[in-house]
């Protein structure tokens, strides 16, 4: 079972793909999409989708996952993260994967043992689950966690 | 100048073309995209996405216009639109469209003359000001409505 992880967000959408054979993990692959924020919302959007279904046709994962949303303080960031969010989806749809929530609290209990773990310890979990990942940044740490996350707990399809 | 607007909503994205010249408006086509809510999140933003994708590809828009979001009391409700607007405007990314954003009121000054008209005034003005259209419904207006007022306003670029 191959499993995409995905940590949408405008400016940086990280991914993360593993391989999960029972309760063993192995890394296969991890990246960052940046996007140009003097480039128009559009041709952003636009720009995190083909990258991600380049990943998804490379390393074609059987199912992907993401945290679930959360409703930032700040409606702004909130509907460029869902809209992010939204393309990136798409994306998978396409594939024709589904796309598992996972609420941030189980990520990081499942990759670190307790809910309030913080992103350093989720980062060091990381190089212990999956000692031969060169992760390539934050965004990619996290989109690893929840693959991760996701091949933990059971699985729950997207809010429909 | 062939003007694309957008109404977009997860449950139903509406879509209205218009052709720009000078003061003169005529309409081209209209219609709305229902998606299945049995359906996984990410096929109906795939699905919401292709359709658009085939409407930019045959009525091939200069440019294309949406509605400014606003950002709803239920926050659930939020995401559900912003994820659904992230799918429609990629795919106008992925086609070249720029897509101009447009308050609500101005939208309605623009058809109406006032910002305060309700939806009965604005889809009363599109029978006079696009007298041929058949208007598939009130999504479909809303969407011929920001194409409207695309072509009167300035053209701004969408917040980047």
């Amino acid at each position: 079972m191959i499993i995409l992880g995905l940590d949408p967000s405008l400016s940086c959408t990280g991914w993360g793909v593993i391989r999960a054979e029972g309760s063993r993990i192995t890394h296969i692959a991890n990246g960052q999409v940046p996007t140009d924020a003097k480039s128009p919302m559009a041709r952003r959007l636009s720009h995190l989708q083909t990258a991600l279904e380049a990943v998804i046709a490379e390393h074609k994962p059987d199912r992907a996952a993401a945290e679930e949303v959360f409703v930032n303080k700040n409606p702004q960031s909130t509907l460029k993260l869902a809209q992010a969010r939204g393309a990136v989806l798409a994306a998978c749809g396409a594939a024709g994967l589904e796309v598992s929530e996972h609420a941030a609290r189980l990520v990081k209990k499942a990759v670190v043992g307790t809910g309030g773990a913080d992103k350093a310890q989720v980062q060091a979990m990381l190089k212990v689950l999956l000692p031969s990942a060169e992760i390539t940044g934050a965004d990619a740490a996290d989109a690893l966690a929840v693959a991760i996350a996701s091949a933990h707990l059971s699985y729950t399809p997207q809010g429909r």
